[in-house]
This record gives structure tokens, sequence and C-alpha cells, in this order.
């Protein structure tokens, strides 16, 4: 059935998928799907289905996203459910917007399905985005714009009681702290969190005074998220491992008493 | 097995809960639900569970936060998985973080699950969050704090070029409005969308200009968030209905083949 369908996967662990996410999936001809898609949600595709990865490798294009929205129009042309598999919410900094402008302008239907977000992760990680005393707001900001520039919006954020968010600022995280500096707010708190909720995923501790060297030492992997505000000092373990820097601590999943383990 | 487990239902829809929150619904002896989680998530959970109602019902509290915390205490030290069932994600806007402070305190091992939260929602409606070439960031502020005044972060936000959305913002609609005409703002686009991805959920739209007499025409009910921004004009059906005022687009699910309505 000519359909497309564009599906958040969430922020990496495999089961933040929602269920209707999970149910589209099933349904899908062609995946074609992101590097930040945990590769165990193709497992809810039909074996015959066919799965495309079209996301970047290292810093080399797979598919420019010109190319996906062709592939995405081929398909579903050809008669197919094509269902593209973004991570996070393809509607929060995931141009999923586009995909579907372009589908639609072929008279191809199309639905889409939210995703958790990695907006979200603080909380994975111990960390309120909002916390009742603490920050009435939060500010998701992406560090790096189309033009290559930091965003304007960055000094009015760090203005701000936001807990603000920076989506792809590792390699801003300099400039990022310059602007908070100039404000003389060296004393607050940051985190940086890796590779979202993928097995991999963890979470570094630092201040605006000291977040450059925790970056510089641990070598950080992207893609990572920069989470600034108090609320970051509501985890638990932060006032423990800001005096040793080098700041990890991994999600604990537990095992249920059915025997799953989340 | 004494275990307090934390999880976001999402935004209404039943089928937006993440599978991992499914799992653990699945795994409860006593559920703590809330007024804005659909009833149909209670079928996740074994038949012989204990399910409780803790949320506001009308101008009406059930129970305080004081008494959900004891609750939680109480049962999980009866040996049980006490699971909480909160809307959206517990860690915006949530209080998601109090109670597992609370059971924390009393030894009791926790968990939380991240949900879909409504700041996702206008995606649903065909409004995405951010898209490149209008803007960089967005900022969700709650605009009724504790001591019951317009946040201030909410002056700062309107200078911003952020989509803002605006949490609990309903009754603070003529104040919100007023600070963005004092910016001289009065074409911002502005979308309401009113009771989530419910079944009754819905959209609608104006400017800062428009947007009292569109709330007070339609008597929009709560609970409502607020989208001010240049994205809301992306939504397909914006100008359409912009000129009509009364502004309602639902959600339109599809059948795919395998004959399951999403």
């Amino acid at each position: 059935m000519k359909h497309f369908t564009l599906i958040g996967a969430g922020p990496g662990d495999p089961d933040l998928i929602s269920i209707k996410g999970a149910k589209a999936l099933a349904d899908a001809d062609v995946v074609l799907y992101d590097a930040l898609v945990h590769p165990d949600l193709l497992n809810y595709a039909k074996t015959k289905a066919e799965k495309i990865f079209v996301g970047k490798r290292a810093a080399k294009h797979a598919y420019s996203q010109d190319e996906i929205n062709q592939l995405i129009v081929k398909f579903a042309l050809e008669d197919k459910h094509v269902v593209r598999l973004k991570g996070g919410d393809p509607f929060i900094f995931g141009r999923g917007q586009e995909e579907l402008d372009y589908a639609s302008a072929f008279d191809i239907p199309t639905t889409s399905i939210l995703g958790i977000s990695s907006i979200n992760l603080p909380g994975y990680y111990g960390i309120p985005l909002t916390k009742r005393g603490i920050n009435e707001s939060f500010w998701a900001v992406t560090a790096t714009t189309s033009s290559g520039k930091l965003a304007s919006d960055v000094a009015l954020a760090a203005q701000s009681t936001a807990t603000v968010i920076f989506f792809m600022g590792l390699n801003k995280l300099a400039e990022i702290v310059e602007t908070y500096k100039e404000l003389g707010r060296e004393e607050l708190p940051v985190a940086i969190i890796s590779k979202g909720s993928f097995e991999e995923g963890q979470v570094f501790f630092g201040t605006i005074e000291t977040i450059v060297s925790v970056n510089s030492k641990n070598k950080i992997p992207a893609p990572a998220i920069i989470v600034v505000g108090e609320v970051v000092a509501e985890n638990a373990e932060f006032h423990a491992r800001i005096n040793r820097e080098l700041a990890k601590v991994h999600y604990q999943p537990i095992t249920y008493s059915n025997g799953t383990r989340y």
C-alpha cells in the first residue's frame, strides 16, 4: 500500500520505541534507517522487508537528504509502505517535516509517529529537566546551525533560569562555555550525555569552569547533548562525581520478577 | 519484589507508551495512575494488580503529592512492585524526581522509564518544533509557577527566535499575549493543542493578535499547551484555518494493510 510513515525510534534503548512505532515497523515493506537507530529495532520489521541504511557513518554521508527524499518517493510510488526510522523524535532537530512535505508533494499519504527525544535523556540519567523551586523552563538549542555558527539564541538562553540543552554541541563546547563565563556563571553545573540510552551511553559531570577539561580528559564520544543548569546537581551522584572530575554514571537496569531485564 | 518504577505514559494516545513502559506495567502489583493517563493503559497490568486513581478530577485533588509519596512507600515496604503511571514524561514538568527521591530515602530500589512528553505534541499535529531555516531552538515554560505568577523567563523567551511552548498556560493566555505584544510581535503564529493525543485532542490556530478571541469563542478545554513561533505556520492547513479562526484539525490515523488502525 502506497504510504510513508515517519517514526521516531527514541534515544537509543530499543525498548524505548513506542508500541505504535513497533506496530508500524511490522507493516513496512521498506525501512530506511539512520545511524542513531538501535539495530535490534529492525527485528520488528518483516524478514522480507527491505532495510536500507541511509545514515552518516564517520564523517561520510551514506545518503544526502535529497537522496533520502527521492528513495522515499521511489519506493512509495511502487505501491510500498515506506517507513523512515529516525533516532529520537523526528520533529525535534530531526528534519522530519522536510521528508513529510516532500512525500506529500507526490500525493503519497503520510503518517508520523512521535518518539522519545534526546531532550528526555537527562531524566534517564537522574537529572530532571525541571524541578519545582529550581527552574520553570528548559531551552533546547542546536549549537551547530546550518551556517556553522553558534546559534544566536545561546546568549539569551545563558541569561535565563532555564535548563539549557545543547544538541550537536561537543565541538562548540568552548564557545558555549565562553558565553556563560561572560555572564559570570562559572559555578553552573553541566552534564554531558554521550551516546544517549545506547548500551555505551554515559554521563559526565562538571561545571562551566571545568567542563572543557572534563571533555578533553575523557575524549567524550559524539553524539552527545550538553545540559547546563542547576537541575544537574539534583543527580544523586553529582557532588561525589564532580570532585573526581572523571564522572561516569551508567543507567542501572533492574531485573523484574518475571525475569525480564529492563 | 520491593521496587518503585516511575513510568511516563506519553501524551494521551495509549499506543504512544514505550515498550519498556508496557513491560514494567505488566509486572506491577500496584499501579498509581493520574488523570492524564489513558484508561486503556491499565489493561497492560495484571487483573489482580491493584489500580488506584490518584489524579486530580475537576478542581478537586484526589490525593496530595505527600499522600502519593506515602502510598508509594507503604506498598513498596509490603514487598510489592509499585508502578507510578504519569502522563507525558515524568521529568518534564512532572514532579517525578520528587517521588523517586522520597522512595530512595526509604531504601526502596527505583527505576524510571521515559515517556513521550507533551512537548512532542506539536509534531503530532503537523507542527515541527524545529525546522532548518526557521528556528534553532525551542523553549518550554510552565506558565503557572508554584507562586502563581507568570514565569519570569517568559519575557526573555518572547525576545528569542525560539519556538516557545507554554505548559498550563490557558488561564494565563492574556498575560502571555501581552508580553509578546509589548515586543511588537502581533503577527506571530500561535497554536493551542487541547487534550494532547487523546481521542478528543485537537489543535486551534491564531496569531498573538487573535488567539485570545479564538480561545474564548471555542472555550478550549484544558489541559492544553500553547505553541508560539513561526513553525506553527508550517502546518499545511494553517493558512486555510487561520482565516476561519475556528480552527480544528484532528490527527488522521490510517489503516495499515494488516488491518490495524493507528
